[in-house]
């Protein structure tokens, strides 16, 4: 049997459907179908939304899980008429922090991705800018870079390059390494100066194969034969030079940028 | 007095620092200090971490605050060890969840931000590499488009194709409307086609120079009078056509993006 599953935000939304994946994917019997419902911020509005899940515990004969990502208790109280089981992803934690804190909590809207000052937002944008224009080898002047990701083309540098931008605003710049990096088996004098923020990527030849081709279908670029002998001509370059490496076939361009972050000790707060 | 708190996790700390930043802010009178521990996936290296929390304690002279996205119970019992203030952001919805499913969890690593499959890998890069074609009026080809955003060069159109991409795995592409555009009051003839897809961005004038001025300092472009001109016709011309549209002056990219979404009725799972 399917369960409905609402996440309900006075933001976004995107804490409560973080938190709500990580908590469904425990219970691998169940099937699930979710909706994400955003900016429920008035008790008018929470008053529609519990409607619109009573409505659908009707339809379904169960009744709908509400995971409240919601500090106002006016409008839990509200979604809560929709007879949902109603779980709240902060409540949990707000007594035992009072208690150690010493202290009550001043209730205020959660703003976990909502802006808190112009600074930020512009690192975000700078970051975002500047993995642009160091995208793929375009600019080499690599001098306010914080991280270089070097790899052959399509192992995942340009993702994690933006994500690590919009997310960190970390200035990230990204090369592919050419066939005569490869050939040579030496960096670019132009990146040996920056050997410190250097991290290569690597990535399953059978898998870029696949991701090469659906970019240029047919090319010799895609054949296996020429991803295989790139990616161990990259890899071996990257062990020589004995900088980090990580390999994206099977992670997701989250986990790569945390372990990015991780090995070059970059302390840095999400955005 | 400020506090220590870690974020620990066996992935990449997200959902935990997500949690915990929306939770420390409800306590707007204590300094917090805060700390990202990745990838805490055995009891051993629980154990070292539990051994670096409690010198820190030690320091501090008052326990830290660990909140932990983990959801194995052996390596949650190595970090209690640690004497910190145990806050886990799973346990509370596990009972509860149970309870109403009638079944129990099958254990497995949280995995909100792991790899899941290849086809939602692959929706994201696409849309990535959509998005960096489609950027700033590049290729005006909007065919695949699911989102077309509009406005003034500098409004926000890139990050937020961009976050659209990377997290929803959304085509979005972007066009900054031209002086031509402006002038005639009207949409250029490649857009008229995908109205129901486009999406107008403004920003207050005086913030627009302030980001304009970083990029082109002492340009006619950053200039007060200048940006008070575009946004006006910008906003004429987006509300003539009757177009939604939202200011990023205040917003983060986060909240943008989902009030697209919202507004265009794109229904669509996080990655």
């Amino acid at each position: 049997m399917t369960r409905t599953v609402f996440y309900v935000s006075d933001g976004t939304g995107i804490t409560a459907e973080t938190i709500g994946n990580t908590i469904l994917t425990q219970f691998g019997d169940v099937q699930f179908e979710t909706y994400r419902l955003p900016f429920v911020d008035s008790v008018e509005r929470a008053r529609e939304v519990a409607q619109q899940v009573r409505d659908q515990g009707g339809e379904d004969r169960t009744r709908p899980i509400l995971i409240s990502s919601i500090i106002d208790p006016a409008i839990n109280a509200a979604l809560a008429d929709s007879g949902a089981l109603m779980l709240d992803v902060f409540a949990p934690f707000m007594t035992p922090l009072e208690e150690e804190l010493g202290t009550s909590r001043s209730p205020r809207v959660g703003r976990a991705h909502g802006m808190i000052d112009y600074s930020r937002y512009e690192a975000r944008i700078d970051a975002t800018n500047y993995a642009l224009s160091h995208d793929d080898g375009i600019n080499i002047n690599y001098k306010d870079a914080e991280v270089i990701l070097v790899g052959v083309s399509r192992s995942g540098k340009t993702p994690t390059c933006l994500y690590l931008a919009l997310h960190f605003g970390i200035r990230a710049g990204n090369y592919p390494l050419t066939e005569e990096d490869l050939d040579k088996q030496e960096l670019p004098k132009h990146l040996v100066a920056f050997r410190e923020r250097l991290f290569g990527l690597t990535i399953d030849p059978q898998r870029l194969a696949q991701v090469r081709e659906t970019r240029r279908p047919g090319s010799r670029y895609a054949t296996l034969e020429q991803c295989r002998q790139e990616v161990a001509a990259a890899e071996k370059l990257i062990r020589a030079e004995r900088l980090p490496m990580v390999s994206t076939t099977h992670s997701s361009i989250e986990e790569i940028g945390s372990k990015i972050l991780k090995t070059l000790n970059i302390h840095r707060h999400m955005f």
